[in-house]
């Protein structure tokens, strides 16, 4: 077998599943006051940020994720003026929640300003200006704690967040209780989108807890999936609300309302991309609809572990 | 990092990406005449069928891989009543073209009788007793000069062979030459299927040549796409016809057609997977749209080497 | 990088080095009472034995370790007629042991029968018959315990373990306690020998702590080291006694004794070897001299975590 | 099986056999006009310099490869006066020569003058001002060139290369017509050292080759051997003369001639680390005297390909 690289970067996607990646450099590597942090370059993916040694996007495919995260409720929201991003360190988030001309403040609390430093100096192309936007307010403290404490609701509220492990910083972002917190800061149409990692149909258990504790708050709650190839397969996503139902969209409507919103720069996302990704096979269904958790914070859920 | 095994299977996905899995143990690790043959067996997925260093199917997920490649072109066809397997090795394909009632007959012409005799043996949940129902016809020459010399017309061709690699047995059977005999050997109202290769987005080539090589000779010709775990991500098909439009088929039909046929074994496919697998995202369906090459026997295309 | 194998056997030399050895089969793979036991086929080291993660010996240079182990201390006494071994589950130390035709008792003491068990089936060059031999005593339970029971002395005492690890059965077998019993078991000129673990420069911490360990009850003591390839390095062994100094031997003395007790089918050892094994170069000797603990009951040494 | 780092440098040390390093960050990647160039941060081997994919030295124990190639020449000699290097872009080859006060002057041969302005630039401790001495001369030419052309005579010349490798620029630096040239160079008790490769019994090809190339024209030729854990193991080396028997010194004359010399700051060679290297153990011995090939400029030795 022919390898290219002499120097592999280890993914863990399970106990029993690694996904290495060929290096060709190392941008950056060092520990901000909450987590590892690492730029690599790949041959095949650009450049690549790893937080606490997780893949958090590649240069290749971020497009993907973030539309992923932030497109599906800012059009589902008839008129998206304020949004609240926790976590989102890279900007990619806020770039495409700014892209929508109908906001007017975007809030992102970040608790980890090394993250938003590095990626400033390191990945220019991903925050492309956003952190900038007049519009644009970042706050580097505990999400949680910045929305218990705000007195503002927001239209839409998108969490960003690394996976919830022992040693990380989000594990308490991924509660029934913080959910509550959210659903308590959401307009009346307000609707959230949440990252909930792995999409593969033998490794559900983070995305499916989080929908079903979505579902002990939330009326309408849906699971969405996309393949992003950096992160070794599909994805998944939740989408949240107590009035809306974004996943009932045709493609017809999502490609009306993306011309409305005059989103010219989308690569991934319009109307067909819509209808497959909140599009399950019948295996997929089974498999969400049973051995999910409730996560609470008394007994949060740690990936790699439960 | 806490890795579970010391034992780990090497998959490259590409040059600078490779899959490993943790291997519990080898069941078997040989060679046949024309290629290397293992079993292994990993904690995730279970027992693993290696060709060529390259994972064929596994047990936790075999299901969705035949499935896919066998039930859209037999459901698309109104009464698939003779059935024709290019390759299909373990009988998963072979069972999966069984449970139509409609089936007459179904020939399976593998060039590897090793193959055949090993996944006999060691994984008999693939092929559940296919090989020895009264409709099969097995044959142990290569598919391509097998269809070129019969007489008989099929109503189902089903293409389920190795990648195209330069020492392999499998490149000439994804030529235009090849398909030109295939298309020869169809009935009327005759559809096809392929499986064609990777279908994450930095890994196109082959899929796309498949497609764009197949559409020089059938007016129809879709492109579909699922998740495959085992494989490191989405995994592509094509299916094609002259006369059959399988893309087309609403969710409603499929479900409609399923429970004609009576097939309740079906794990993955129903109408809801139908819809999700021919829906392509905005940047695959540009992305399949350029570059792609016509395979011919006199240019053939080697995966690793284009 | 052109690699020969799908498949890796990843043995940890330390946290930060990873030696992988390609797998051409797994002989056998299951667990004995007391630990995980694996048989693989290397392409360069043929049959390989991994008890719980850690390779023991290889076909290909098995003899290098088994005559480090035996001859030194065998050689050193001027007439070893009881011999004990601490472990040795292979049987090639028994093997080693018997060539020695002043040997009128063999006692072997290996806690794990299964271990036993699966390398006669599986390993019968490495034992060749030393199982069966009439001098051969084999008893399975802890070898400590037995030792502290028995009413025997020997000549010549082989300690031949896995190495120290947390969950092992062997950590007990490395404290000063336990080289308390082995010393009053020991005969008037007794000698013993330890396999005491990696031999590297980088890595002395569990040779140099046996050594310093032994030195607190025997007046002479001796570090000695060859290159093993199989074990990725140099490898070291302790030799102590009461009364003899084994590292005194000059080549010519060595190759006397050799001849004198027709070791006919010595591959390793001989004058030379011993000469070259018992002398360090500079940056070793000042290595072992400084930073090595006393290993107790009360605080054993763990590799990996000390 | 807890693993340290997500970053790992994959050394191959044969085809079945790969050691990986891991990586604490890239200090520097690139390509020079003659090979790729990495300087890697390893955690337990500090600053690694590797060209084309092998590892040419580390921090820590770069000693031990430098004092192994020099003073074994160097203290044979009764005056070394000038001193010719072919290769050794790190400086640290000359750093070791010029340690000798005997020395007035040392050519250092190196083709690439890229490697040198990278680590000087990267490794400094390594040259520690030895390219700023007023006794070198460095030329960035190729060494065979340089030498066949130079009217000057030496009294130690020593080989410093990168391996035999098909594409790299050594391989014609190891065989007989290049000995020939480097033989003619010397003065009347010149002696000649060369690193030569792998010296792990499993993997003697270029050692012992190069050991029978010297001896086709040296009467004096011995092989030494040390392990240098960052190269994973053992490591060989040649020392040749008309007229000096190197290997003969004992212990006593070895530190005798370091004290004359005022080599105060050795720390792996002196007299007992002279004994162990020259001393090999039986199946080395005899490993080397067979299948040993005379290496030519018609038919060179590429590692990993012969």
């Amino acid at each position: 077998m022919e390898i290219e690289s002499t120097k592999w970067f280890f993914d863990k996607v399970n106990p029993h599943l690694l996904q290495l990646h060929a290096i060709e450099g190392t941008l950056f590597s060092g520990r901000t006051k909450f987590q590892s942090i690492e730029i690599l370059r790949s041959p095949g993916f650009g450049k690549i940020l790893v937080l606490d040694g997780k893949i958090q996007s590649s240069e290749a495919d971020e497009f993907i994720y973030h539309e992923l995260l932030v497109h599906p409720p800012m059009l589902a929201h008839p008129k998206p003026e304020n949004v609240f991003i926790a976590g989102g360190g890279e900007g990619a988030t806020l770039r495409e929640v700014l892209a929508h001309p109908t906001v007017k403040k975007a809030v992102m609390v970040d608790i980890d300003e090394g993250v938003i430093k590095i990626c400033k100096k390191y990945l220019p192309e991903y925050h492309a200006g956003a952190f900038d936007d007049k519009r644009s307010e970042i706050y580097n403290t505990d999400a949680r704690k910045w929305l218990a404490e705000s007195k503002e609701k927001f239209d839409v509220i998108i969490i960003d967040l690394t996976e919830p492990i022992e040693e990380g910083p989000a594990y308490l972002l991924y509660t029934k209780e913080f959910y509550q917190i959210v659903c308590s800061k959401l307009t009346k149409n307000g609707i959230i989108s949440v990252q909930a990692g792995c999409g593969s149909y033998t490794e559900l258990l983070n995305l499916k807890s989080v929908c079903h504790t979505l579902k002990s708050i939330f009326p309408f709650v849906n699971i969405y999936i996309a393949d992003i190839p950096s992160f070794g397969g599909p994805w998944g996503f939740c989408i949240a609300s107590t009035t809306l139902d974004a996943a009932a969209l045709t493609p017809a409507e999502v490609d009306k309302k993306i011309k409305e919103r005059s989103l010219k720069n989308l690569r991934f996302y319009d109307g067909q991309a819509h209808q497959m990704m909140f599009t399950l096979p019948k295996h997929m269904r089974k498999a969400i609809a049973k051995g999910a958790r409730l996560i609470t914070d008394d007994k949060p859920l740690y990936l790699y572990k439960d």
